[in-house]
């Protein structure tokens, strides 16, 4: 009844259900406060207060139909231009609304990138450990997927192997930074070298490739870390970007794709980006939350929260003898599992009620990842659980 | 740049586009309000008082990680329910939360719907006259659209015809009822007789076919008129609703798809809809607008606005001579044109300061479609205009 190609999409869902479901059980059995549930990425941090002032407001003062008629596919031009200018305030850029698709959130913003660059059999290479949704959007428009491994000691990509990757069918190159799962900020000579090995392929080849960044953990950094702004690097980039993390929004699905104006192809791209959003079915994103972006635009949640989950949480582990980088930006921590089997670690940990994700799922086995977009307590309070994981594995 | 593939989505566009500049043009030159603008769908009757109302209050209420966290990827579960229990209530079905997603509108639930059932080169019949993004929506999962003709004197769909377009690659029928650009409602003949040809092929070919029913217009229809529901006449319907319409929404997108219970692999289709959602970018309906459904599923705007527009231009377009079926829903009426060449027609109509468009945009030559979702003054004030085209090619 279903088809063929929808099949192969469903393979590798059951896992993540699996947990979700045993986690359901387990909060059962145990009490949900003595279960330790680090597998999800859902903001635990409030939106700013403006999110909610300036949504009653707009609701309150706008003529309805105007408010919830069907703006431009893109999106209101005056909001993308306030977004524009914000960018040419922080990133000295020279962008415009004509610059910008607003979506439904990032992997909107994900998906009509890669349906207007890629046809079939195209290749699109991710740098490993990635975000697995990136495997179903490349697919998505019959995109080969084509994974790099990172250094695993720093988990800056391996840019070597990325050199070796290149192919005369590479259309795009997907990087995600700050990281999930690794929490890294990819450095500014990662960027650079990035940069010069793609812009000596296209010398090679006379192909454009382009870079999809993918930005949702942006504004989430932590110790006075700067992330470099890709198209500052390399021209032919798209920035896929999300409110999800930094208003805590994820679920009324607000993002946009930027286009670099130098970008070989920028008209029609742009063009092309706009049919896509809306014969995607996408239409247009949700025209409140396009009206809030100019209230909030500059604004974002208590990172402060954040930032000590992700202290108390490193040192903890460290302190209990386990490998793992420190983490930049984002909400995760992907620390090394201490036996080969990821997937066999991390079921293991349910025998201490610890819910953590193997590296596997971001295409890395031998690490896990633990989120700590969670309450503080839950991170002190798994402490002794952490603890006899580590000494099932020592003996 | 941009793949070959997106090339063939932009063709065609470019039409509809030179259609809304050259609207802006005019305005220019003549004055907005001497343009009588009769070209697009965006709902003109403003939202019942209480949606506002209720996203003003579930924003004040609620705990706003709750609200805008990320909801299971087919909607709350509380939301679905009390969708199902109105569907129960008003058709007598035997619904939950299960048979439900909850998507970005209808053109989400449209394209998860071909995501979990079509193949490459598996073919779709649509009724022409017939909303021309069903060639995207289909194209996207690389369907072959199979237009069939309806009968242009009803606008109900031609049965003979339909039956002898079913082939072994038959895996959908999207029908559209009340109808856009027709504005007709499909009588409960026409939805047995669709019936009965499915089933019989399906006992001959041991394939089961689907209906897609999509429904945004649903609830505008005018003079007591009753819209069959297609699920009590085709057990393997999914209905693909919008409240676009209903509550005048559509920048906020927000609808659902519906699979009928007793559908051929039910259980699959549904958990293949929830991944599909997910991994085609659109991941959830944004969040306040599902919570706003329990508090106005049940309402509609005050469509007396629309019946008056329809009356007196039905009325107005039948005394100045012109051929036209009588709409009993929706908000547009299909006239033949008064040429053969329906896009000369549409384009002579702008000497009249008239936007209207042509039947070709929705596979049915020789007829043009005009929208009232308009203010009424636009009406009264297009007569001297459409008589004035009318006598242009009077002699």
């Amino acid at each position: 009844m279903v088809s063929e190609k929808m099949k192969t999409f469903m393979t590798g869902n059951s896992a993540i259900r699996a947990m979700f479901e045993e986690g359901k059980k387990m909060a059962k059995l145990y009490g949900k406060d003595k279960v330790y549930d680090f597998s999800l990425g859902n903001p635990s941090v409030e939106p700013p207060k403006e999110v909610t002032d300036a949504a009653v407001k707009i609701l309150l003062e706008s003529v309805p139909n105007e408010l919830h008629g069907y703006p431009n596919n893109s999106g209101y031009e005056d909001v993308r231009a306030h977004i524009a200018q914000l960018s040419n305030k922080k990133h000295g850029t020279d962008y415009t609304e004509k610059n910008y698709v607003i979506t439904t959130g990032a992997a909107a913003a994900i998906n009509i990138s890669l349906k207007v660059l890629i046809d079939p059999g195209d290749e699109v290479i991710v740098f490993a450990p990635y975000f697995s949704e990136y495997n179903n959007y490349i697919r998505n428009y019959d995109g080969v997927v084509v994974p790099v491994m990172a250094n695993l000691e720093t988990f800056q990509p391996n840019l070597e192997l990325f050199e070796k990757s290149l192919t005369s069918k590479t259309k795009a190159v997907i990087i995600n930074t700050p990281n999930n799962p690794t929490g890294v900020v990819y450095s500014e000579d990662t960027l650079k070298t990035i940069s010069e090995i793609l812009i000596k392929h296209t010398q090679k080849t006379g192909k454009t490739i382009y870079i999809i960044s993918d930005e949702p953990y942006r504004e989430l950094v932590y110790g006075g870390i700067k992330v470099p702004f890709v198209p500052d690097y390399y021209k032919n980039t798209f920035v896929a970007y999300s409110y999800s993390k930094s208003l805590s929004l994820p679920g009324e699905r607000i993002g946009y794709v930027c286009v670099n104006t130098a970008a070989d192809g920028f008209d029609d791209i742009v063009s092309c980006l706009n049919v896509a959003n809306r014969i995607s079915g996408f239409v247009n994103a949700p025209t409140l939350w396009q009206k809030v972006i100019p209230y909030c635009s500059d604004l974002k949640v208590d990172l402060s929260i954040y930032e000590r989950n992700r202290n108390d949480l490193y040192n903890m582990l460290k302190e209990l003898g386990y490998t793992c980088v420190e983490p930049q930006g984002a909400f995760y921590i992907f620390p090394k599992t201490l036996i080969p089997d990821d997937k066999e670690f991390c079921n293991a940990a349910k025998e201490f009620r610890l819910l953590i994700v193997p590296g596997s799922s971001f295409g890395c086995p031998g690490f896990c990842r633990i989120s700590y977009c969670i309450p503080h307590d839950t991170i002190i309070n798994s402490y002794e659980s952490f603890k006899l994981l580590k000494e099932k594995f020592s003996i």
